[in-house]
């Protein structure tokens, strides 16, 4: 997987490096390298581990995402309506200017979180309060399919480091969808070992209907700090579809709802 | 891959057979196969010809998809929304009742085209009303993201064959996306060796509002035999981003449109 990785990532310029555990242990601690197995991409000295479904697709897919860069900005009514189209784990910013103090310490955030967590930003003044940003350094927290955000507490400017633990206290979601590009860290941020988990198929019309009363239970107990339900759809993960026909029990031809131990699940 | 999809589908209840031309020459003549390589599906005496992207996980989905009923019933006013929605080549009929003669024709015809083109029915005339099927029998067909569709002519009940030819003297259309699951059938479905190709990723918002554009020509332009513009969004197909990039000269980070000579595509 990682030969093939790099000879499409080459021509965009991402490097690949191997690195023993054993013989190499200097050049593991200097990275914070400690799994064997694990791969992580360094970008502008921040270190994000891949934490996907592993096939070449998937970890191009991440290092193309993680070429991008890491916030994005928001200029104009069309970037607005696309921004709340964006049903991801977001989080977004009001700064003065792309060349603010306070907005290189959000771009410093950005840098741990991207490409899994999507940063983005306003400088516009009016378009920031149609965003409901108010406040200048104001920056807002929304989990998926939320309407309402979260606002960091304190006065502005806000440090990375601040503005990181505001994202860590916030990240683990009501509703997410599960997604091949970081499944393996959606199983591990569990509840207690629990998660629910629904299978439906947006595009079928009893799945649709049965997602949009999963998103009312979401926005319902967005609150509730022991509820974290995993949204698949099957069509996204045609691979493990016997494999999870036999492990719940299921047909994944019908939208189904159930509890999950996360030991059970690879 | 032929393996892993044969593990993964036995549970289903698939089967996979391999055909030596040589050898089997009876067989692959009973089979009607001509073409070493190929991959054929059978069901219900239909042979419907696997045109996908090589890989395990898109046959699969094929196989599942093949699975499933060839008719898809409307039956609520939800399943109409969710035909709207369907943004795919489909053909839609009104018939008295799933045991009716004439059905039993539509579904022959629809075991010839699914899970390429989606077949659905309605049987109650209120809801095809709605659908805009007034006369008992009336067959539609919808280009991908148009909104009038073609009517069958003559009078009903049609047989298989009259509903086969409809298909397919309409089944070319003007805008689609591509899809693994027949990205080669699309490619070969060519206007002259001619496609005219945009990249648009459809999260982005200029991808967004270029796509909006490009559906803006194809309606208008539905009846011009000479236009068929295939849009990628390049996320579908991230191991062929740097291919892509290379051969068409252009950076997919950006909506793109241009003309494509199939011979220049694999």
């Amino acid at each position: 997987m990682l030969e093939l990785a790099a000879q499409i990532t080459d021509r965009e310029g991402i490097g690949f490096g191997i690195v023993d555990l054993e013989k190499d242990r200097k050049l593991a601690e200097k990275l914070g390298i400690f799994e064997a197995g694990s791969i992580y991409a360094y970008k502008s000295g921040h270190k994000v581990e891949f934490d996907g479904q592993r096939s070449t697709d998937v970890l191009v897919e991440f290092l193309l995402e993680l070429d991008e860069s890491p916030v994005e900005e928001i200029s104009s009514k069309i970037e607005i309506q696309s921004f709340k189209r964006h049903e991801m784990t977001k989080v977004v910013g009001f700064f003065e200017s792309s060349s603010s103090a306070a907005y290189d310490e959000f771009v410093d955030a950005a840098l741990d979180y991207q490409p899994m967590i999507s940063f983005f930003a306003v400088f516009q003044k009016l378009l920031a309060k149609q965003l409901g940003l108010g406040d200048l350094n104001q920056i807002d927290f929304y989990e998926p399919y939320m309407k309402k955000p979260i606002s960091i507490p304190g006065e502005g400017p806000h440090d990375n480091t601040v503005i990181e633990e505001f994202v860590e206290n916030h990240k683990r979601a009501t509703l997410r969808k599960l997604r091949p590009l970081d499944m393996y860290d959606t199983w591990e941020d569990d509840v207690q070992g629990i998660h629910v988990v629904t299978f439906a198929d947006a595009e079928d019309p009893e799945g649709y209907e049965f997602l949009q009363m999963v998103k009312d239970i979401a926005q319902q107990n967005t609150e509730n700090p022991n509820l974290s339900i995993v949204w698949i759809d099957p069509d996204d993960f045609t691979l493990l579809h016997d494999y999870w026909e036999r492990t719940f029990g299921v047909d994944l031809k019908e939208p189904q709802i159930g509890v999950v131990n996360v030991t059970d699940v690879s």
